[in-house]
């Protein structure tokens, strides 16, 4: 089974593609990211376009995309809206989607809710038999987002 | 100078359109309505696309979005991101966009920022010159952002 874990943001775009195999393996992963001197609107119809591109590409079987719950300042709202856009344009493909909060990724990586970030990595390398960290974190979060969603099967 | 105006949702998006004139004229309003069984992506995608026809058939030269500021529930979020997808398709067709926070929706079009729904439709009434209250009231409030764009240029 092939899942693509998405890290939704405005500037940043974590993903990752993992194939379950097995064995587990790491397909791809990276960022998208967009600039602070376009309109909003343009950065969300960038974004659209990129996950557009990346779903072609990797023909995913299920996506795997981290929950939000509390909203304060107004950049969140920017993140919330664009986590819209990554949304729909995978229900456009009529691509399943699964979401998770990041307490519930670190549980499941890491064994505990309130593990740190690295390790969380060290566990997506360990998973994926990586010889490196992936980066930048926003893609290391993707692939933990994505082993998450296999865990949980 | 053609304004589409916006009120938006995930259930319920208000659309109003207005020709600037003069006179000024009310050319459309009503609601793309969503079914609550589905899921939030394809009720995304289903606002997508009733709102690239209504760009299509109405060509408008401005949106305007009525603006969030604050955001508790989970049912908001739901909102936060149906909003996301209504501006990146505004903007995939370039249009500009300019967006108005509920209180000055209401200066604007009632005198003061604490006008009720009543005064406020009643102001879009005789602004448009209507006979009588556009329905439902997504479709009221949408005509009022729309108003609202025109008295601030």
């Amino acid at each position: 089974m092939r899942i693509l874990g998405i890290d939704p943001g405005l500037a940043r775009v974590g993903y990752g593609v993992i194939e379950t195999g097995p064995p587990i393996e790491m397909l791809d992963c990276g960022m998208i990211s967009t600039e602070a001197g376009k309109s909003e609107g343009q950065r969300m119809v960038e974004i659209a376009n990129d996950l557009r591109q990346l779903i072609r590409r990797w023909q995913p079987d299920l996506a795997s995309v981290e929950k939000f719950f509390f909203y304060r300042s107004s950049n969140t709202i920017a993140v919330v809206q664009a986590r819209g856009v990554l949304i729909m344009t995978l229900s456009r493909f009529r691509i399943p989607i699964v979401e998770y909060p990041p307490m519930q990724i670190k549980l499941a990586l890491a064994g505990h809710g309130h593990a740190d970030k690295s390790d969380v990595q060290d566990a997506v390398m360990r998973e994926l038999n990586l010889d490196e960290r992936p980066k930048p974190d926003d893609a290391a979060d993707a692939l933990a987002v994505a082993l998450t969603a296999w865990f949980q099967r």
